[in-house]
């Protein structure tokens, strides 16, 4: 008799695919699935239990609950069209609190061009299950299986933030940045959108597992390898200045931790200009090859990028 | 400082209406949403706790928490394009389990005509998260507020066989057939999407709250009153059995109990007709008048319906 708590939750994620349709054209494996008829959706939930770091308000919970879910629309390239919110909350919790984790949810809705569109409220232990909508209009899906040996690798902004804060709770250090990063992440709608439309783009996943994860997820999805330059890996000040005062390694900030919200994208090398045209921020950290996994090259040495800790 | 636990679940979802934009073409206040792109989405939670009675198998329990979604699509009309389940399950609970929930989900979605597209896995106390997606082709979905004075009230089905189980399991008498109305209902799907095509529907929703609480949503939401005939609701004789056995009467079972999964409708009596040529099975329960509120005539009695102990 195996129990949950014995097997590890990616796998369970991973066996559970055996169980999903060619009904969606896209999926399983991406970021979201598009239906039939076109519609770009995804699903996922949070829990007071484990994406609730102290000092967190329940709006920015709410605000959370919905930004993983946009950002997985970001990554694909869709534009939402709608969001809902399955609520399973405790009868202990303040009322007030509730309306705040709604209220959290509607801001990263309308920050992202779209509101709530429906929803459920369960009593429960504190779980918001959402469900994000979207849609490609004419453009093609950016999926997790399209890079090439040649293509550069990229990410659309600096890296490490949410590493930081959690290392800095840790160590009881104040950084607000850092904790603005953890507590309310940016979900790339717009940048997701301009990538799709410049058809440049190989491949495309956001970074909510981690750097370190999502580079081994890409290589294997797209059956290539990568060389990633740490030097050359976007990060704010912060980051270094709490890897220096903790002790904690950069490259551990920089590849270990998950709710980073950048998008990770490869693309062919002749077509860059179409990605700076479309004004895009991004950041070249490495290239494809085919040696099959991710390496990292620092200090002119050469070494396998792991998968993070989630 | 008000709790939670001190408000009234379905006040709570009222209230949280507020923040549902008119991104939705409609809702709040349906059975389901329509996004502005025309995608049909409901989303609904089940829990261990409040939906997993004594003797339901894991396997009952995921055909029940995606049937659940489902039933609101039928209520509008649509047709299922996917299925997204997104898992909260404990750490102590057996692996076979969790794929006899998942393996329920994906029997009840191919019985809809659809499949799981998608999903996600998290530690929890015992919750699915469930997303149903589906779209209305080129009929129009079916309201709650659309019921006229002198339009027919009917029913699709026989009612009150899952309060019949409850009551039985209560009082600890063997119902085969009441269970299995309660452990895994049938998502009025084809009878849905024949009736909005008949164009004769002035209002419908789905009986997950039971008859009472329906009919006095109906008519809040269209604002009429309806009379409903005792003797002319459709009921298997194990409802009739079960009242005799255990005392409680059938007319607590046929209103007060959610958990019914038939399709309650109103329509235009000059237009029966087309609802006898689409051969969808239903039953006249009463009429549509301006009274603001359900009444029931039994026994040459006339009584105010109120809503039902969810």
């Amino acid at each position: 008799m195996t129990l949950l708590g014995d097997v590890d939750e990616r796998q369970l994620i991973e066996d559970f695919r055996s169980f999903i349709k060619p009904e969606g054209r896209v999926g399983p494996g991406d970021d979201a699935a598009i239906t039939l008829d076109g519609t770009v959706v995804t699903t996922d939930i949070v829990t007071f239990d484990r994406h609730f770091p102290a000092g967190m308000t329940y709006e920015q919970f709410g605000w959370y609950a919905a930004a993983v879910n946009f950002s997985d629309l970001a990554a694909m390239g869709a534009r939402p069209t709608g969001f809902l919110a399955a609520l399973a909350l405790p009868s202990t919790l303040e009322v007030q609190a509730a309306y705040d984790i709604m209220s959290g949810i509607d801001q990263c809705a309308e920050f992202c061009g779209t509101g709530i569109v429906g929803g459920d409220t369960k009593r429960g232990p504190g779980i918001v299950a959402g469900t994000a909508l979207g849609t490609m209009d004419d453009r093609k899906p950016m999926l997790r299986s399209g890079a090439v040996p040649g293509d550069i690798v990229a990410v659309t902004g600096p890296i490490g933030g949410p590493a930081a804060a959690l290392t800095a709770i840790d160590h009881g250090i104040e950084s607000e940045e850092a904790r603005d990063s953890l507590y309310m992440p940016i979900p790339k709608m717009e940048e997701g959108v301009a990538l799709s439309a410049t058809g440049a783009v190989s491949s495309c996943m956001d970074l909510s597992d981690g750097l370190g994860t999502a580079l081994n997820t890409l290589c294997k999805s797209s059956g290539v390898g990568m060389d990633i330059e740490l030097e050359f890996i976007p990060r704010e000040d912060y980051v270094e200045e709490i890897s220096e005062e903790t002790g904690v390694p950069v490259r551990d900030l920089l590849f270990d931790c998950g709710g980073e919200y950048e998008l990770l994208f490869t693309a062919d090398r002749g077509m860059l200009r179409k990605i700076y045209d479309a004004e895009v921020p991004f950041h070249i950290i490495g290239m494809v090859d085919d040696s099959g996994f991710p390496e990292l090259l620092a200090d002119g040495k050469r070494s396998r990028i792991g998968n993070g800790r989630y």
